[in-house]
């Protein structure tokens, strides 16, 4: 689990990393965000996360309603949808295209970031390259994420997805892997086109079935069985 | 609109391209695809599009359901999502992570495709890097293809995500942009969590509201006037 991530951590030096925080302290391109708090970014600028965990969410006001009395109503309630996690070491930006616009929080409290121009990456070519490895690799789980959200029922779209969470951010627990920070059911559902109390409904059946389990306080595990029959009935298949 | 892509393509060296495709047809890493024709890409290489488009179509074989009995069944209809095209001049690279495969079809006749290993790419340090910015570009779409899937409507998200594809790859045509190469409505489907039949309903009700049009041979237009509804809606709100 986390394989890919964790070689392309072990493979950064260290020491560019800690100078590129040094550099940012000095510069004022660093500041520590608590839980659910906004990070204050821009189109253009790169991001790093030093500590913590960022929360990525989208959100759309496409409408197609050609009621304009109802379009104030519906901007009010544009639906934000989740769009993954930005563990520590790793970069993010910002874009918007309207009517689209993303956002990033602080998912947990205690979440530092680091912020700079992709100029100022010229004095670190090397570590350049490894942030645009990164988005890289970002690119290519959001690939199968917008796979398994085409499975036409929603528990399998709901497996899929906490399968990729917890196969890229999940931490090894006493029986199985664990996503280390609590994601709601409503921001679930908001990523798989669902709603709060389907999820919750499905989360109960997949309990059952054993295929996922919970830990103190709501964080979500993978079983290490759960994870056998998943790759094993894929391996059968070939 | 396609104003990124065009912008690295501006900023693209025309001679390394070429130098690259001589190379390539040299060493035998070049070839010519006819329309559907599925593309015998392998992890852990780098293609790119020389000439025509590429259809990015991936398959998850999560199954939530106990029923042993019924895995079989399962797997042989498991459901391929459209994840997007790959237009000339850009790279796609596949990924397999048990239980989600990707695959590249040929989406139009005649597309040629070049590949290579990573490490070809030591030969042209500068290409490498536009490479890796147009992964960066692409993981951007993507953000925004996956906020649009968060909305609740599927009539909003069939607008959202036609708009995006549309503003990616849309040609200038004689009332907005039009879509250069068609796309089924099973396809749009499966990329936006609905069936074939809806889809068909509600692009109807899309044309009937004018936000978007038909031409010739079924290929999908937003009309000018669509486009500013849309952005004049998002900049009003701000």
């Amino acid at each position: 689990m986390n394989s890919s991530s964790s070689a392309s951590e072990a493979s950064r030096p260290f020491l560019t990393w800690q100078r590129i925080i040094d550099w940012a302290q000095e510069h004022y391109r660093y500041r520590t965000f608590s839980k659910d708090e906004r990070i204050p970014a821009r189109t253009g600028l790169l991001y790093l996360v030093q500590r913590g965990a960022i929360r990525l969410v989208g959100t759309a006001q496409v409408s197609a309603s050609n009621d304009k009395s109802a379009s104030k109503l519906l901007n009010q309630t544009a639906d934000e949808t989740f769009l993954g996690f930005v563990g520590a070491g790793q970069p993010f930006e910002i874009v918007a295209q309207s009517p689209f616009t993303l956002q990033a929080y602080s998912h947990i409290d205690q979440t530092s970031v680091v912020w700079m121009y992709w100029h100022d990456l010229d004095n670190w070519p090397h570590f350049r390259r490894e942030v645009l490895d990164a988005f890289r690799y970002q690119h290519q789980r959001k690939l199968l994420w917008l796979s398994t959200l085409g499975q036409r029922r929603t528990i399998d779209r709901l497996l899929g997805f906490l399968t990729l969470l917890i196969e890229e951010f999940g931490e090894p627990c006493s029986n199985g892997y664990c996503l280390p920070f609590p994601l709601t059911h409503a921001q679930i559902g908001s990523a798989i086109g669902s709603t709060r109390v389907t999820v919750t409904r499905l989360m109960g059946k997949l309990r059952q079935r054993e295929l996922i389990c919970t830990k103190g306080d709501n964080l979500i595990c993978l079983p290490s069985q759960a994870i056998e029959i998943l790759h094993h009935s894929t391996i059968v298949e070939r």
